[in-house]
């Protein structure tokens, strides 16, 4: 379904796998300060923080599916099936923000995660769809700075905040079952494993990497929970940007969904549609697609953050191959 | 360690990870028709088919992990340690072939599977090894043409030739037991299990992908084995060229080792250093390395194959990133 | 550390194994209907219905690990350890209960599940220790009577009541977690499964049982409740006495802990020092204990449940063997 | 299907659980010395060792599924389907030796290990079945002694001799694989895992017996060699007998089939028919049936071992309760 992470060197960067069976004409898309942003229950923010992000602009509205802002504040909504809930609006003094807003609500408001955990404490995330064509999806969404993430759920009995010392998010179930769940692996490891299964039997470790034995490997969302925080916990990377950003796909690749390998029936098939790292430290918003793995770049700061215009750049799809002769 | 694979669509297509804590200074490597290829016990081939792979280049001699000739026969050679086992040379007739030999003795003068299989009836894999610098690394390989692919394994009680039905080989344990392994996993599958567990006990399918559950996710050779099997037994793509090659990519991903995953201790990770896809029926040869995801393209027939020297493309390792604004 | 489970046939039974690496004196012990039992904060219940379990006996009151009473009603105590959480006493109506009187507290009053529910909205679990010899230990507690069980657990955020639709119960984690975790097992089966790891690709079923594969096997307290569930719930059984109870002890072993295979170190191994099945419609307990397999059996109405004084049988813990010849 | 192991503490245990969904009527039977065997190829054997263990007395020849001899050698067959073949009587020097008289060929004539192993260096397991009612099973052995044990296995490209450092054994697949599967398992323990998921992760071991976590639970041949493995090699017990005896069944306990669990289809379903211990040192015979968990025991030196006749004694199927009150 999706799966989102944190990774820093001497740079911090925040990124998301989209796993999906179709695609929306999603682009990279760069909200500046001066966009008027219509709150259908809190009213129109007319400034406000710049974003970068994967956006599907719709009626002029950037329904952004993850997005970082001018002070790395990043934030992305992944999918929550039969968990997300939203409420009615009341009028009792708390924000009634619907998830399509949620992402520009915090990014264009809030430096950090501080500001943001203030914000989320009188936030009520309320069931108004964007449109007849696109009712209400549910999501949890996972909130990062420079200094730690956060996971939010908006769910039956009400709003939960998580600490996430993981710095990955997938989908089902609730993230403190998410958590939980890594304490069954706390035996497995990148080095190898220790010989206990019985004293005196000699056991051959015929193959690196044994140590990891346990750990899961389908595309499920509670084992790509697992997958990826082991990997992205055990990650090495020099701290130059070509190595974090390239260690950052590779992370993200850990968990990818190839084509064929989730059916849906109907001839359907998830994979990962697009992959993002965000330089949240620079405004940098790097992705790569299915079926192009060039990675490409778009650096908020070389457009115009004063402006009051949208820019997208659509997604570049088509493998670009480099012919060596 | 290891990974290779075999897919086709209306192309075939053939390509390895290499699973490494360091490279050599491999290149994508073209021996021409008329490259002497010189071997230590059966003479110099002075005229043999042209090929194209990723070789070390030592002395003038072209080292190749893996390769495919101008027919499509291909051929990879993968760690197998603790299990490859080579002979003294004997004069009885047979054939006597270091393993550094093997893929240019095979390729060299084998136009498909049939051919390659009458050698292999005559062959010994002795073990003299490339130089006192390079000693004998035990090796097993895959060898596929258009119609499939078999695996060879010379071990203490001889060759062994395996038919190999699922395309796809690793490392350790031998290759009778890998493919034996594949039965536990028989009820895995792409789409949604039934509920099977009791009856009467509603069980949520709380997120797609649950279907694969069981499958492995950690490094070693067995695992990966498993989750390469059923990721390239299941993959679906168009059969276009791009598409064909982007999911042959994808496939090999899945089982790709991320830099801190596979601890060797000392500081060392062992990484997929390059994956490569050769079109089998074009002699294209593609590859990425792990600080550069785009796919970088060498063709052999943009060559001289009538030539009588090696020609070697650096790879290109260094990011390449496709800055849009 | 411990396993509870219920099964019917035409009759119902209720049990569980105690897993612990030491044994105080418990004995089976009747508790007759004129026995008065002293709560700490909420008087004496000089009458109440009769109760059969295992209990140790200190000081003259029974502290029960699991019992059953005169009309079925059954419940047994079961470690928590980090999860349970008892609170202060106070005045404001509710029953405040200590651990330690929880059993005789219900099964004294209630004849069935929805008089305990009743008693259970207004109970507080607190934390007064039998003695100072004898701490608060965390447990939390199944019951069950003919129509099916719960699971009550008291946390930090207070008591929850939970259905449990399959009557079992283990230890950590929270009962929530624990029936959710079932969710990842949908797919195993008591049958064969059928090949669905990939098109075209024949795995064979080489063992009976296969179906099962995915199963845990570890003595951990969430591996044995996946294990004891599956166990029970696909249990098959003629429906009189003996085989019924038969069956019942088999479900029970299937999670029961052999001495070696649970070292908590210091020399000191837990094991599962009697298993229980109480006929919940006749008042029979049976047990077993680890070295001595045969079952004994107790009959509460082989005793006079109107007479006032606790009747206590220790239990019979050498092998009992039948010596053919 | 089936499982055996070996135990010893002062004294030497060889047993098994018979796995099967029906019952032939077998009994334990006592094979005096001088009662005469008929071997269908190499004559009748007049004189021999005595033999104590579980036969189907059919025609007045007992099929043994396991026994011991006075020496304490110990043998026991189990089902090898697809994989168990033999061959052709040939008239070349070899004893040609069914798979009913094995047992009482080896049994018969070997006081230990090392004489068994020169037996079988000239033997043929050769397809005559007993009689037309009773076809060739495809089966394999374990042979112990005071001093270890081997695994036989005849299979279409010869007879297979493994030593056995585990000393259990179970079905499908050959010896050879089910050994190496440890391997994959060297990581579980009986202690508490370490903590190496990754570093600055804090991960709660919630329960006792988490470090076994990874091992396999189903009922499966591979599954069940895995558990059994494990819980043998970590067993600990008093080295008397009681408690020796007690332990034995405890680990053929671990991997006991209850009804219902395997599902064979028509209402069938394989259980654990019976489970044997043979103390090999003093010719006891202790065992259990699926329905009578009280352990019985007949004691070959109770007999005139210098007899003529077979003795049987009828299986006590019947829960045999100690009623206590």
């Amino acid at each position: 379904m999706c799966t989102c992470a944190m990774y820093h060197t001497k740079d911090h960067y925040f990124g998301r796998n989209l796993d999906l069976e179709f695609s929306y004409q999603e682009s990279v898309t760069i909200t500046p300060r001066n966009f008027p942003i219509p709150f259908r229950q809190e009213g129109s923010m007319n400034n406000h923080y710049a974003l970068i992000g994967m956006a599907f602009v719709c009626g002029g509205f950037p329904l952004y599916y993850d997005a970082t802002n001018e002070f790395g504040l990043s934030m992305a909504g992944l999918n929550f099936p039969g968990n997300g809930y939203f409420f009615k609006p009341e009028s009792d003094g708390k924000d009634n923000i619907s998830p399509f807003e949620f992402i520009p609500w915090i990014l264009g408001q809030c430096k950090n995660l501080n500001e943001a955990r203030a914000l989320l404490d009188k936030i009520r995330l309320v069931d108004i769809p964007f449109s007849k064509e696109l009712p209400i999806t549910p999501l949890h969404w996972m909130i990062g700075d420079q200094s730690g993430s956060i996971v939010v759920e908006s769910v039956r009995d009400g709003l939960h905040i998580y600490d996430n010392p993981v710095g990955v998010m997938t989908n089902n179930p609730t993230f403190d079952k998410q958590l939980f769940r890594l304490n069954d692996y706390r035996g497995v490891s990148a080095g190898p494993s220790e010989n206990t299964f019985a004293k005196g039997l000699d056991l051959d470790p015929y193959s690196r990497g044994m140590g990891g034995i346990g750990l899961p490997g389908d595309l499920s969302s509670g084992s790509r929970f697992v997958k990826v925080a082991f990997t992205k916990m055990n990650s090495i990377s020099n701290d130059d940007e070509d190595s974090s950003v390239s260690q950052f796909f590779h992370i993200l690749g850990s968990v990818e969904q190839q084509r064929g390998c989730c059916d849906l029936g109907d001839g359907k098939y998830e994979i990962t549609i697009y992959s993002s790292c965000c330089n949240m430290d620079r405004g940098i918003y790097y992705y790569r697609t299915y079926d192009n793995s060039q990675i490409s770049a778009v650096d908020m700061h070389h457009e115009d953050l004063d402006g009051r215009d949208l820019v997208s750049y659509t997604l570049v799809t088509k493998q670009q191959i480099n012919q060596i002769n």
